[in-house]
């Protein structure tokens, strides 16, 4: 019988984590101060982070030491599986070799746990005593509330309020490690009480939820803020999910992918993946990676390169992304983890400079690719990775006969998601057409620099 | 940095389950026809089984073949992980060495998978067309709905009423694998509609439950039966549990475990565990095997051996086992799978034996020990498994400095669960008592043989 999932051991972890920076040919503009519009170091931000992290956020160097209290902790559940999909792939009846990374073992259930872990070792490390973040799907949340009680930190999180209400267990879970949860727009903070008199049923966004969080930490000296995606650091720390994926696949006796696949919605989980195959596509090898993002928030298919803030209340430096506009309100779909307005500024620049192909898909083909993987490879997926899982099916069928490999991330499963399956099944999902207008009113107030 | 999980490939899977029966050392009484009240074959009950499954029931062999369709179908998940409790460990201070198998990798998040792949390919070789069962938790029908599918059978889903209403995502799971599911007592089967009538507000129970499915297949000529425990075809398939974990435990340099425990609703899981110990301890090996069960439903501890119908409606044959009664009504705990009047005759047989030491724990410290699992291993486990970490805990730190090796199944995750974790942080939950009027009287109605 064929080798179902590719194992490693805890002595095969990888002790470095990888490093893009260097490797992003058109290089990286600097983040710019917000009030002088001129690029600014990374002291600026010790306010809201810790030095460890913004010493990574702008290090130039390829390969980054982990620390072992964060592999002891990354060791509960890492490395990950490989998993050959094999009964998907019989499924399409293509000859297309299949292979995910899943990242669901994790304890919060997604690739977020491995960034919170980092982040909470390096706050706990400089003293902080309690971390503020926004989450979207809650994700992000639950990560963050399991590494911080790992550490010792106290930690709250400011929830996107339609998935706070579409999500409830994520709230238990969170509760579960010890977190305090309160639904974003909130009236906790300045910012969530000057969006909530525009708009009191705002549904909100991770733009405002940032605000929100950031405004939290920079008020209380005990507090720093922590970003469950789109900055550099984020990105390295998911890079052990490319690193042992990469070394899997050898074990498997695959050649280099054809294909590298991931959804994109900050960009943390494709950039983790991908990372270490980049330098094998600069030295040649004919790998394509494709970033799938939803039509509902096309941020790489539709949006603009160009400097924008992280959050709606433009307290963030300016970032050099793909972005929909700093105020753009994505339509309610299911994958909350994809609902931001801007992209990591290294996914960004790797599109900008054609390494990355970005994809969009629609909300009910994701749901339908889903099912199909759920009945074939036993996992439910979240209705984030189901955009991955969409692209992966089209490609493998688009040339049955075509012998190629085809790696792709399942960032998380979606046992916390399964109403959003009910309300598929029930016919009573959206399938968001790319909203055009409320783009284009948006991007109209991209800041100047 | 210490080997946390102990992982075996593919490849290393058992191929043989291992049948218990011959190592019983008082052994079983045969099951008796309710009608003559003597014993009676399997041959009785081809209406609602298949005849592989039956054969397996009254086998006298050790070991069995596990076909090659039902290995495939288990190598998508299988061999589950054995996790070193390392941090719960530290978290106790305590010298033993905690392993815990990890059944929550499976697609519906338990043990109960193992059986249903195993029956759900006996029935199709069969040419049966639809199963028909009944769930408490919401584990079993998961389980059975995502085989059946796997195998081209519809699956028709009885279940329990109060954990039809703790537990929608249980319903959503079960409709991604395509089945359909109905609360129990339900309107839908004569057995059904006389409990309503007696008590329109039942909060059901699998005895019930048993009654529905095994009527609806018994007027179906497309349909059998599957029970997700209890039987001995069942325990024999849950014996890759304990064969990869004894296996798993040599890798990791232990000799013999000294305690082995799991929870014990119907008694599969546990009896899959320990399977594989029991010969070792029958050649002299000082093992202790504990059986851990609610107080709310106490039927080793507080129970009587003694032949007793398994369903509510006095269909099923008598089987001699340890039971509360059959129309015994348990508290609505939140570990609906341990919610069953009636014990495996393998396990109950075992007890009297002396073999397994039946151990009795209450609702809310075993939430305690969930939480603190939690919060340590990053598990968050079904409130059944609560029930074995109550007890390993209490072992554990009972004499912290013995150097000991504690083995127990983790048979399930709790995601679909944390409903009750909310209801537990907000103090609601009851820690009900042992039921001793309820039993009384349940128990004044045992047939008798």
């Amino acid at each position: 019988m064929q080798r179902k999932r590719i194992l490693l051991n805890t002595e095969d972890m990888p002790r470095q984590w990888y490093n893009m920076i260097p490797d992003v040919p058109g290089g990286l503009a600097p983040p710019m101060d917000p009030e002088t519009r001129k690029p600014m170091g990374p002291e600026k931000l010790a306010p809201i982070f810790p030095m460890g992290l913004l010493e990574q956020e702008a290090s130039g160097e390829r390969w980054i030491d982990i620390p072992e209290e964060v592999l002891e902790v990354l060791s509960i559940w890492r490395p990950s599986p490989l998993i050959r999909a094999s009964a998907l792939e019989a499924a399409l009846g293509t000859k297309a070799h299949i292979y995910y990374k899943y990242e669901g073992v994790s304890p919060a259930g997604s690739h977020k746990v491995n960034t919170a872990v980092a982040q909470a070792y390096y706050n706990k490390r400089e003293g902080v005593k309690r971390l503020s973040t926004e989450t979207g799907a809650g994700q992000w949340g639950s990560a963050l509330s399991f590494a911080a009680q790992k550490f010792g930190l106290a930690c709250m999180v400011y929830m996107v309020r339609c998935s706070f209400e579409q999500k409830p267990y994520r709230k238990s879970m969170m509760k579960t490690w010890g977190a305090d949860i309160i639904p974003s727009p909130s009236d906790a903070t300045r910012s969530g009480r000057a969006v909530l008199e525009r708009d009191p049923d705002c549904p909100g966004s991770l733009g405002i939820a940032i605000s929100e969080a950031v405004e939290d930490a920079a008020l209380r000296e005990d507090t720093k803020y922590a970003l469950g995606s789109v900055l550099n650091h984020v990105l390295l720390h998911q890079s052990v999910v490319g690193l042992e994926a990469k070394k899997q696949l050898e074990l498997a006796g695959e050649k280099t992918p054809h294909l590298v696949v991931g959804c994109c919605g900050g960009g943390s989980n494709y950039a983790g993946l991908m990372a270490p195959f980049v330098p094998d596509r600069l030295s040649g090898e004919p790998i394509r990676f494709l970033g799938v993002e939803p039509t509902a928030c096309p941020t790489l298919t539709r949006g603009k390169l160009a400097y924008d803030y992280g959050d709606e209340a433009r307290q963030t430096p300016l970032l050099y992304m793909f972005t929909l506009g700093h105020d753009f309100v994505p339509p309610s779909i299911h994958a909350g983890g994809l609902r931001y307005h801007g992209m990591a500024p290294i996914v960004s620049a790797l599109v900008r400079d054609e390494i990355i192909e970005p994809v969009g898909v629609h909300q009910i083909p994701c749901f339908e690719a889903g099912v199909l993987f759920a009945k074939t490879e036993g996992i439910i997926p979240a209705p984030e990775a189901n955009h991955a899982i969409r692209c992966v099916i089209d490609e493998a069928i688009r040339d049955k006969d075509k012998p190629q490999t085809i790696l792709f991330n399942l960032s998380g499963h979606g046992h916390l998601d399964l109403a959003s399956y009910d309300k598929y099944f029930a016919g009573q999902l959206e399938d968001y057409a790319y909203p055009k207008d409320a783009i284009e009113r948006s991007m109209a107030a991209l800041p100047e620099v």
